[in-house]
């Protein structure tokens, strides 16, 4: 994946590794019913056996110019290694802009992947472009992509690795685009910030941080309060859980029921054998977790990609997935074992064409790419998570010691767990930006778990939350199709309005 | 000087390098009428030699007490150097402190020299605490002082020094703040931060990008306008020759003509033992640049302090001493050489209690003291410098360039002349901050020539300039004395007026 433009599986798994980690650092902790069984420490790999079996290609068509930035390895320090040079990818769209119009330039702030992906999964800011006559910038995050700062050397070591943070990429961020509007003489555009996911926690820091660069950020499923103990560490799961509560209580229940049901029977003679047959396992099982996280992994992506359309962004899924997954459950006779009922709901996300005979659960994974998110989490992006007695899943804890632990041993790299609310702030951030800041929109769907780490309250008049009950992970930045709920079409219609007075005041305030 | 708080000398001193350094890059590129006239890169040596010869002892009994925080090398990357731990000093006075009703923590934003200088002439912050109840914290500044990353080896080499930094500074004090804190119990205590010169720069880059960790900063004469070309190059020698013309017409032309007189006497035989004698050589004279040096920082550094009451901040001075510079050099006859005038007047800086008997112009220096802002500046920190021809100096022109090479010949780094602006802005920031941020206090005097370098004007309703004519650098942080003139009781008494209502707003947000 570190050289992945060529590998198109990892162009949708990428997305993944951002929630999977946290499953990953959850896992090992979990205990349930008290006996100790630890997940394994690879739940990705029932994912890329996914995504290794239907590949989807970004679009080879996307219509962008690819360009490299020579930038600067650490801004930060001024040591030797510092001023080492790499090169970072971005793409550019200037069919509707005119810079001598200062029209807007918008620009996507890449996170945890190959920015191509983020650009063919951000259809919106393409939608709006032509309203705006905007400049399109999608510039990709370093150490992702094409965007290796020591080529195929960058994730051997902390040594490299190190340089992995969100401080530096927002820093890449401000100078890529002040040399480029220098470079088109587009000084007078005013740019706009948008990122999905990490890539919303991005766009919001960096109008917060470099006011003078952004002069506002659309932040769209950006989890911002999800680290320290902001909000309750068990309220990611407890949010999946909510999603199938929804939709029945009998679906909520089995699933509940069926990671016990899933492990007791494991422990029974040909149990793992019994498993194989009832999740149509191509080969012999070797362990049950990788039928645990198949299904962990499941739940979750869906909740969170719980799309009012079709769609197929994590996998080809249907019009509000999670609803289909309950329906194939509560399909099932009340009484009877609840696998075959979990299974078949598991095979909506997995299998929605029906074209899979059989699952792979245990096919090797892609070493490398993984590390690029797993080193953030280990490092600065700690998020604690935690399930509760009142969710679906098997109660977990957390534990900071542990965890650190784990990434010393992998990474030999010590976490600093509190240093996103020092750097960024977090806690009551409604009393300190309600007279700090302005022009940033948080957009969030209270189906997507992410939701109870984003921001859901307006905090001030330009500082406001657009948010969707029936909405998912970063809906709004899809391309609209003509299906869209009414309430999406709002939502957007919002942003693009907010986004408008921005650019009004913008030009306003510079007559002065 | 490195482990100056045995050494009184720098104590003092090193306010002066923030300044100095200006001088020592501009006159790189000096020329006078077309003759290219070097100026020895060591302008601080007449310092030095000033204050080694008159101490000045900050006060021992300062009512603090003295701790050390454990703090991280490197915020911003992982590598294996950055988890180093030094121990950064910090000062404080709990007096009139008592966490329980939430009272505030002033903390001053310790700039490039001992915390102890810092807080021996930050009398103000202490006049105003009880009113508060105030909790007094100064920090000193990473790689200054005490707090020496590397020991003695701090200053070594680009390795070390390279993680003295602005930016490692900010997030020094935010960790620090965020801690202490935490150790006090002290969270609902709101945090106003004071810095005066470079340290108000950090106090209001502190405000702009911690809004979380401080509600509001008082910024006294911060120039953080003075960075690529947001103000002109030659505003800064501009300003201190208002200075003298605004005294006598007749004053500024003798400076002014004084230059080219003092050269072409050096260059006449016999011609340096004659500027010996006139300005009372206590040795024989090796170079008129010592002279001139000599000269220039008189002049540049008291229309800097020209204070309205008599001080001993940089030197030991009366009221208005430019004005009593241009009482002694309009004393002379209107004919005759310049030189013995502008003698007469620098001797106002150098030595108005009369007890010098001679002056020492070639002495050694300290190597060690004058290398943390010089490295800042040859790093970040890169304030371009012009002499115009209207100004009272010899006219000097200002090369990136040049100034880059210097800086690669003597640290082996590469200047970065841009990134103070892309890090924090600058440009156009009344429209920037019109409508981002809030509870930032920029005071200014504008006599002092920093002043064209800072915010001088309002820029929203929480974002002020508190500006006095008459003024000088940081005036209004000094000890409140009983001959303050009315206009900088009321530039104080604002300052309070208006820190109370930040404090008053914040109580009444936590509220909600």
């Amino acid at each position: 994946m570190m050289t992945s433009s060529s590998s198109d599986s990892s162009l949708r798994l990428i997305i993944f590794i951002l929630f999977i980690t946290f499953t990953a650092i959850t896992t090992t902790t979990t205990t349930v019913n008290s006996l100790p069984i630890p997940f394994p420490k690879t739940p990705q790999e029932s994912l890329l056996q996914k995504h290794t079996n239907k590949p989807l290609k970004p679009s080879s068509t996307l219509p962008f110019t690819t360009h490299y930035f020579p930038q600067l390895l650490d801004h930060f320090t001024f040591t030797p290694n510092s001023s080492k040079i790499f090169y970072q990818k971005y793409l550019l769209n200037s069919t509707f802009f005119s810079s001598s119009s200062s029209s807007p330039i918008f620009v996507y702030t890449g996170n945890e992947g190959d920015i191509e992906w983020f650009a063919s999964n951000s259809g919106f800011i393409f939608d709006i472009a032509p309203k705006f006559n905007a400049l399109l910038l999608f510039i990709e995050h370093r150490f992702y992509g094409d965007s290796l700062p020591f080529g195929n050397d960058s994730y051997s070591s902390a040594e490299t690795l190190g340089y992995l943070t969100s401080t530096q990429a927002l820093a890449d961020y401000a100078q890529l685009i002040r040399s480029l509007k220098h470079n088109l003489s587009a000084e007078a555009s005013p740019v706009i910030v948008f990122g999905g996911s990490y890539g919303g926690m991005l766009a919001a820091w960096f109008r917060l941080k470099y006011p003078h660069v952004a002069i506002g950020a659309l932040a769209s499923s950006a989890p911002i309060l999800q680290f320290d103990d902001i909000v309750p560490w068990s309220s990611f799961y407890d949010g999946v859980s909510q999603d199938y509560k929804d939709e029945s209580m009998n679906c909520f229940e089995v699933i509940k029921g069926s990671w016990d049901e899933l492990i007791a029977l494991s422990l029974k003679k040909n149990g793992l054998q019994k498993i194989g047959k009832i999740f149509r396992s191509c080969k012999k099982l070797q362990s049950v977790y990788s039928v645990r996280n198949w299904l962990w992994t499941a739940f979750v992506y869906t909740a969170m990609v719980d799309y009012p359309t079709p769609a197929n962004f994590m996998a080809d899924l249907p019009a509000y997935p999670v609803k289909e997954m309950c329906r194939a459950i509560d399909g099932f006779p009340a009484r009877g074992s609840k696998l075959p009922k979990v299974f078949a709901a598991a095979s909506i996300y997995y299998n929605y064409s029906g074209t899979e005979k059989c699952f792979d659960f245990e096919s090797g994974s892609d070493p490398h790419g993984l590390h690029g998110w797993d080193w953030q989490a280990c490092t600065e992006m700690v998020m604690p998570m935690t399930c509760s007695n009142e969710s679906m899943f098997p109660p977990s804890g957390y534990d900071y010691k542990d965890a650190s632990a784990q990434c010393e041993f992998k990474y030999g790299v010590q976490s600093r767990p509190h240093w996103i609310t020092t750097e960024y702030g977090g806690y009551r951030i409604g009393e300190v930006l309600k007279r700090f800041g302005s022009n940033i929109i948080f957009s969030n769907g209270l189906r997507d778990p992410w939701s109870r780490g984003g921001v859901i309250k307006n905090i001030s008049p330009s500082i406001v939350a657009l948010v969707t009950k029936k909405g998912a992970h970063h809906l709004d930045f899809r391309s609209a199709t003509k299906n869209d709920p009414k309430w999406l079409i709002e939502q957007r219609r919002k942003e693009v309005e907010i986004i408008r007075g921005w650019i009004r005041q913008y030009h306003e305030d510079m007559k002065d």
